[in-house]
């Protein structure tokens, strides 16, 4: 396979130009989802990716839904593995729009001052620019070997900027048709411009609601002070419980299923260089404030987390009102990793709840929410081809690192299809998603358009 | 002196029904001094006054303020001690006023299920009736004895149900003029029907907003949720750091200048039957929420408290935001007693919450007043006098206790014209005040008429 490899990123790299300007025609179309004038610039934006696909002999559709349509494309044969691709044809909105150098839907290539090409117009990385690195790597096996390596899948959709409102609908109505041996998802990014990195976990949220009431009504404080109980205190004791000084969360059973990570990929974790300084510094910031044992990168993508996310009672206005409320109430969320179970935490953090409320203090939960973690096994065999490639690629070892946050469409791929997703993209710190002048390195489409050629191969084979 | 005061005394209920008569009058004018349109019935009740006071041989005047005028009147003389009586001439609104049985401003004597006979109007006990009560019992001596038994001085103002807003500038203005040797006021109300009451203390206040600022800006809870500092989270642990588990503040010195009650005060309180069932249950609330070795009355009347009376930060909309806030506020304040000093506590309470704040919190805080309180000593010649009146009276111990709320015009006797106060009033828990169909006990109009005449006679002899 090593020639056909050499031959496939050779024809990449010749036809470049050609892949730019296909990419520029597609950042042409200003596919803004949630407003709905753009509409009918959505659905040519469908129809240019299913244009893309039928000609690299993907049989391709477009499949309607309540909101806009889903490109899928069917193509590829022989062993396997049997592979899902899901990106997304639709983009940000683009005010202001006076900030934008140029007009966000002309797209230009723009040099850095620090030397660097790029790509810019709005969805040059996010996400039509990452679709065309794997939409390109197909198209130069094609031209190469004649077909593709794989039995592919692609779904690409036209709602992910504002919610993919209607895609867990249209999985689990195609489910038969969508489930893979495995799903690719280009929509992430880089560690930093020189390593490349696969997100190979996502954590994932209980979502909760806390109303306390104790007197029926509000009171005097003058009056009632020092006899009747105060939600407030009642909820502050309770809130600031769910952490020791150690910032661990102290609800019991929190931590089950919660993985260590293994030595090596900690390790490559510990050797990275996010700091303090780098990380927290531009939002204000200097101290991690999570558990006083664990890196940085621990705390952010690996580690569950309590966090009050908000809290009302009493008097919030201007000046003094000396009012003993008789509610208060709080929201509090917990990021969730490996195999916490979402519905025990919750069931967990009520109890922790009513074991703390004295006398006199009742209290309702609200439930917003539940999703478990994603996280691939570090062994994963696909994973490790998919690393081993990107490192050839780059010239760099490829970390493994997770997200602090949630792709709820790898949750569903999960959930919905039982198949495990693997994020590599190529966005960079910079790229200024979802803001004006937004860009793409050219480095990060042309050896994206690579990794993705080499992906394809390692799995191959 | 008995047998004046007997005099006196039966003068007072020989002249009963016309004493009701000049009430009614009184209660006649409808002066809600809240209300612009009624500032002309203000007028005409502070008319009502001085030819009352005139009548009596008191120097009386009409005096201006940037409000509605206060009535001051002259008169009496001898030995001593000369007093200064406050009292207010004007009323509450009167709405909604469907909820009343009969118009509020046309006083009728009414019979309560029990037997108990009232006074029905707007005014009827805050404050028109009390302050009848010593007007009658003035009128008795001049009656019986040609004078008033002391020095004495009225300060009547029309504005305390709205603020009072103008009189402390009254007072500071004529301080060499109102600074007598002790001050009475009828406003307040008896333990029960059966049990005479002085109000000797009054608690303090110092309000303070706490503002936290971690993040410059709100942070998103999946990118920065386990290593990005949340005030809310600081917060928690702060305010829920102010109590231990037995209700005592924990702010170090807070309980400096508190004492101790005296043993035969505590013991009276003790007796008393405010109970959790009487004064919590009507709320909703069962157990008293306050130190845990203190009584109720305590709690509520003479022990200082600490409350949070408002917290506001991230997101508090429906549903669900996974936010981490920049910032949260709370507003906090503590109830002072005996000479707890409300510049070190508020210092006090600051510390405590900078030695609290990790790295990356920064603290502001705002100042919304203080108020020392107001306490009798339990030996004050007046009061051992005043409560043994009572008690003749009543045929019952006068029960000596603190009010959990202020009283602004005591504390401005006590610091612009380092004058004590003497609260005694007949009000009782059902009385209505400032609610429809507001009443007055006949024997409170009646009963504490005879009480100011003994309390006079007590303080003349």
């Amino acid at each position: 396979m090593a020639s056909t490899l050499d031959a496939v990123l050779d024809r990449i790299d010749a036809d470049l130009d050609n892949s730019l300007g296909r990419l520029f025609d597609f950042l042409r179309i200003p596919s803004i989802s949630t407003d709905p004038a753009y509409a009918p610039h959505c659905r040519k934006a469908a129809e240019f990716v299913a244009k893309e696909l039928a000609g690299l002999g993907f049989d391709a559709a477009i499949r309607p839904t309540a909101g806009h349509p889903v490109v899928v494309g069917k193509g590829g044969g022989g062993a396997g593995p049997r592979v899902l691709f899901y990106g997304h044809y639709d983009v940000q909105p683009v005010d202001p729009l006076d900030l934008w150098e140029t007009p966000p839907f002309e797209p230009r290539m723009a040099t850095l001052p620090d030397g660097r090409k790029c790509i810019v117009a709005r969805g040059a990385c996010d996400d039509k620019g990452q679709v065309m690195t794997f939409v390109e790597a197909c198209r130069a096996f094609k031209a190469v070997t004649g077909k593709l390596p794989l039995p592919i899948t692609m779904m690409i959709e036209g709602e992910e900027e504002c919610g993919s409102a209607h895609l867990p609908d249209f999985v689990k109505a195609n489910a038969a048709e969508l489930r893979q041996d495995l799903a690719l998802v280009c929509d992430t990014s880089m560690w930093d411009p020189q390593t490349p990195m696969v997100t190979t976990s996502l954590r994932g949220l209980v979502y909760e609601e806390v109303r306390l009431t104790c007197a029926d009504r509000d009171l005097h404080s003058g009056l009632f002070g020092g006899g009747a109980q105060n939600p407030l205190r009642v909820l502050a004791k309770v809130l600031a419980a769910m952490h020791d000084d150690n910032g661990r969360v102290t609800i019991p059973g929190f931590y089950d299923g919660v993985r260590e990570l293994p030595p090596d990929i900690k390790a490559d974790l510990a050797g990275l260089d996010l700091t303090p300084e780098n990380f927290l510094g531009p939002v204000g910031l200097k101290v991690p404030a999570g558990e006083k044992d664990r890196l940085l990168i621990e705390q952010i993508a690996t580690r569950p987390t309590a966090e009050i996310n908000g809290i009302i009672g009493g008097y919030t206005g201007e000046g003094a009102k000396t009012v003993i409320p008789g509610k208060a109430m709080a929201k509090v969320s917990f990021r969730l990793v490996d195999d916490q179970d979402p519905e025990k935490i919750r069931a967990a953090f009520q109890a922790f709840v009513r074991a703390r409320l004295p006398a006199d203090c009742k209290v309702e939960f609200a439930n917003y929410g539940a999703a478990p973690a994603f996280a691939l096994a570090y062994d994963n065999p696909a994973l490790v081809k998919a690393r081993a490639a990107l490192a050839a690629e780059w010239g760099r070892k490829a970390i493994a690192v997770g997200e602090g946050g949630s792709i709820p469409i790898v949750g569903d791929f999960k959930r919905l299809l039982g198949m495990d997703t693997i994020m590599v993209g190529f966005a960079l710190d910079d790229d200024r998603v979802h803001s004006p002048n937004e860009k793409f390195d050219l480095t990060s489409f042309h050896k994206g358009t690579r990794s993705w050629a080499r992906i394809l191969a390692a799995m191959a084979a």
